[in-house]
């Protein structure tokens, strides 16, 4: 009862630090979510049914909602600036970890081929605008309108945890959220449908397409396409559709990190360990130069790869098979290796007697849940892959390879991801202004002797430089030595997984697609399941590679 | 550099409590969410492309894997319940709050159904078992087995904070979990196949089914089923399904949280506020009558009208359109009631002092997320029917009543989700020992007089019973007199809406689909796509009627 009547009084399980000005975080938080969810269930809905061509909603609902839809969103950012730039304590706080700079620098390159789409897309429906609602041409403008003012936002705000209108704020980054997963599904479904179309056109296996996909394709012959401009437009703007996806995968990821931040309380003992960035001269001076040079060399001979692959799928019919075996066996080699070396990172850790961290830090949950999450876009295509080859009847090298290529996939994905998130989660590092080299020799030559008397396992040592040394310390003259050796291990295991996952996200991010240069999985599963399965899939596998590149950078600063 | 050389002094961020047996609890998490996460692609892989006729996965192969899952994973049951009895401090502590009643009557009422419905498909398959390879007599028989022994396992060990084998466990629960949603997945995809083939026969629609679906029903052709008993298993196994595609929701479930609870140590103030039962005597003691009354005719009144809708849809065809008025405008009025009386609850807690629980509480979290994870099927579905009744050309009563409908349903579930995820964030409820009629009774008339001279808006007050009263308690009298009406509302709001769920659970469940007698949706989307739809959506909203219902409970508990 008394509970009941004394509000005033039971505020105690907040964390320490100002007094929060809102109640109840999850009410707000619930309340953004289901608005959310709501608009993004209407645009799947509209895009989905809008994908097939025998249901009656036409591409033009779709980009009249997405327009709107950004339209709405552009208003509320301006707003959103506008009343930040007024109010001076309306962010009291900045979240360190929050938009690092490969996130910005990502958002802006992928956010300037949007734009070049968006000309190219503009150029296009205004080639014959006059059989065209007036909406296909403004749908275009007004994505490069939301597109320059969304990347200018997430520059100036990425790292912001506002403190005022927190519901309004919260609701209006859900309704940014869900404008970039909008747009990043009717890309998806566009681009799907667009492959499907020139697929239909070029290639021998035109009787795997379904009828829909064929008819969609008649709809746009109605109003032919046949200037110079005109095709060089179209052909633009499909080449640039990859990066519209991966920009709306990067602004999501952004404004969702902005959302948990809304209303957030940092303390100042937070930055503990995780974001501080080593001086460039000290980039290098730890390792043992074989993780580098191995990883160069990796990148190195996988451009070479990329090149020959890209030059021979492209030119006659007889090469591909030969660019097929030059790619997979790159690939399983470079594979293979990264498990390998994962795994090594994954023992080396098993004689680590570093603390684990276990602070609160959303940041680091949030990339944890990325790496696992985007990871399933890789899977999926890998098991896809492995049932075709498996069932599927013909058994032949290109077959072996592939099963392989995918095998090693799920392998070097999970290996990685346990790695990375084993190291993320390591207590801080040693303190780089006391190089633990000096005092180290100095002890171990003073000590010589004392080596004899030494237990068998150390397992608590400590370092105090003032008294005379005892046995007690030459156990941690080696345990220092060991645990220094076990650092320049780790940072060279980082480094290589670094570059090697760098030549793995160059591959297919500009345009390597051995899925579909191979007939296996499109004869096992038709063209349009297919290319459903990889255009959905892949993408998260390209950001799977750009997220695990920043995430080992953090992993060689740690170690 | 310290940090690092003296791991056992930096333990510190541990809860208060005896000290965990392990170092890093989501190392161990993320290990078995990956195993999880591998064997569940494997087999969504198998069963998507197994429901697919072009592609050579045949449903054996899909069989196969299903059994073998359901093998491994009751062998490791056998284990957990030897190895836990045999060892009598591995289960420390028991969480109070996992497998409640409900859950635990709903797991054995489905898996009874299940093992009717094993029955009837190993007779079905028996039939002629000549012409069918073995492993789809022994699939049923295997999962009947599964079923009696994982609903043991979950009725004596669901409430099981585990503390040995750590890691083990929590592999072996992921496993368990996979094998549900596996099954979930093959009887989703099944059941969409079984009803396509049946539709396709019976129906004049015949000609939106697809190609596959019809060749699909040819194969089964070849061994034609022919006896009276192979026929009635057939029919009895149909009907059954929905319990099967439940059963594996609410072992899901289940095992999710046992899952969170390995490894979890539970403090002795855990147990406030969630989880007490009041005795039945005093159960409507404190309601208006209300409440429970509307409760009961709309429940009465919701039997008939199911009832009626059911005789008339399976008799002729010319009282479809009939039945489907009836049972339109009762969900209606039903819905629109329920919205109101949730906007109602929330109304009133804006009024409420009472404060926000902060409190960690893993099975609160997880039961707000399945009813916000739940919602989404009943949402998807009302998307699309608006959508199909917007954009579709026929617009009559039939669409008009469609469309408010749909409306109305997401309206519902958003409203009472906010209601009850509110509620059960308030603070303890007041202490029933000590009601507060009787001393506010005698505080009023004692202080008449003093009732001029109040502050005009009392923020704080409180219970003192030995003192004489001044005016800071007759402030007490008022506001305990407002805060005991606003419990008997909320009271009556909460078995309001819990008898409306109970009715909008029982019509779907058994057996009334208004989304397959009316045409429009059919029509629009084509048979296929819209039976997918269906199918995937409407056990997660079946499975919300039974989780509000048991959460609206606890609220009225808590109130």
């Amino acid at each position: 009862m008394s509970e009941e009547l004394v509000p005033e009084t039971k505020e105690s399980p907040q964390p320490p630090g100002p007094k929060p000005r809102e109640g109840w975080k999850k009410g707000g938080r619930m309340l953004s979510v289901l608005l959310s969810v709501n608009v993004l269930l209407l645009a799947c809905t509209l895009i989905s049914s809008g994908a097939f061509n025998k249901v009656a909603v036409y591409d033009t609902d779709v980009f009249a909602l997405l327009t709107a839809m950004m339209l709405l969103t552009t208003i509320w950012i301006l707003f959103y600036l506008f009343r930040t730039s007024r109010c001076s304590d309306a962010v009291p706080y900045l979240d360190s970890h929050a938009g690092p700079i490969w996130l910005q620098g990502g958002l802006v390159l992928f956010g300037v081929c949007t734009l070049v789409m968006d000309v190219f897309k503009t150029g296009y429906y205004s080639s014959f605008y006059e059989c065209q609602s007036a909406i296909k041409i403004l749908h275009p403008i007004i994505q490069a309108i939301f597109v320059i003012i969304q990347t200018y936002f997430l520059w100036v705000s990425a790292k912001d945890c506002i403190h005022t209108h927190l519901d309004l704020t919260r609701c209006g980054l859900m309704f940014t959220l869900t404008t970039n997963l909008a747009n990043w599904m009717a890309a998806v479904v566009d681009e799907s449908i667009h492959q499907a179309h020139s697929y239909s056109d070029n290639s021998s296996h035109a009787r795997l397409t379904s009828n829909g996909e064929r008819s969609s394709s008649m709809a746009i012959e109605a109003c032919p396409c046949n200037t110079t401009f005109c095709q060089i437009f179209e052909r633009g703007y499909f080449y640039l559709y990859p990066f519209n996806i991966e920009y709306s995968l990067f602004a999501s990821t952004m404004v969702y990190v902005m959302w948990k931040n809304v209303g957030r309380l940092i303390g100042p003992s937070h930055d503990h360990g995780h974001g501080h960035i080593p001086s460039p001269a000290s980039l290098f001076r730890e390792t043992l130069f074989i993780g580098p040079v191995l990883g160069l060399l990796i990148f190195v001979v996988g451009l070479g790869v990329f090149i020959i692959y890209e030059v021979q799928v492209s030119g006659d019919k007889s090469g591909i098979d030969q660019a097929l075996i030059l790619y997979y066996s790159f690939n399983i080699a470079c594979l293979g290796l990264m498990t390998l070396v994962s795994l090594g990172g994954s023992i080396i850790y098993r004689f680590d007697q570093r603390t684990m961290d276990h602070h609160k830090n959303p940041t680091r949950t949030v990339d944890v849940a990325l790496l696992m999450g985007a990871a399933l876009g890789q899977y999926a295509i890998s098991y896809y892959s492995i049932v075709a080859v498996v069932v599927g009847t013909p058994r032949d090298l290109l077959g072996g390879l592939n099963l392989s290529y995918s095998l090693l996939m799920i392998a070097q994905h999970t290996f990685q991801n346990i790695f990375i998130i084993e190291s993320l989660h390591r207590g801080p590092p040693a303190n780089q202004e006391n190089p633990p080299n000096e005092p180290v020799h100095g002890l171990t030559y003073a000590n010589q002797d004392a080596l004899q008397t030494l237990p068998a396992y150390p397992s608590t040592s400590r370092l105090v430089g003032s008294t005379p040394p005892t046995p007690q310390e030459t156990v941690t003259v080696i345990s220092v030595s060991q645990s220094n050796w076990r650092r320049r291990c780790l940072k060279d295991i980082s480094l290589f997984l670094l570059l090697s996952n760098a030549i793995l996200w160059i591959m297919p991010a500009f345009g390597a697609r051995p899925h579909f240069n191979n007939n296996t999985e499109l004869d096992f599963y038709g063209y349009s399941l297919w290319a459903a399965i990889v255009n959905i899939c892949l993408p998260f596998g390209i950001f799977y590679r750009m997220h695990a590149v920043s995430s080992l950078l953090e992993v060689y600063v740690l170690s």
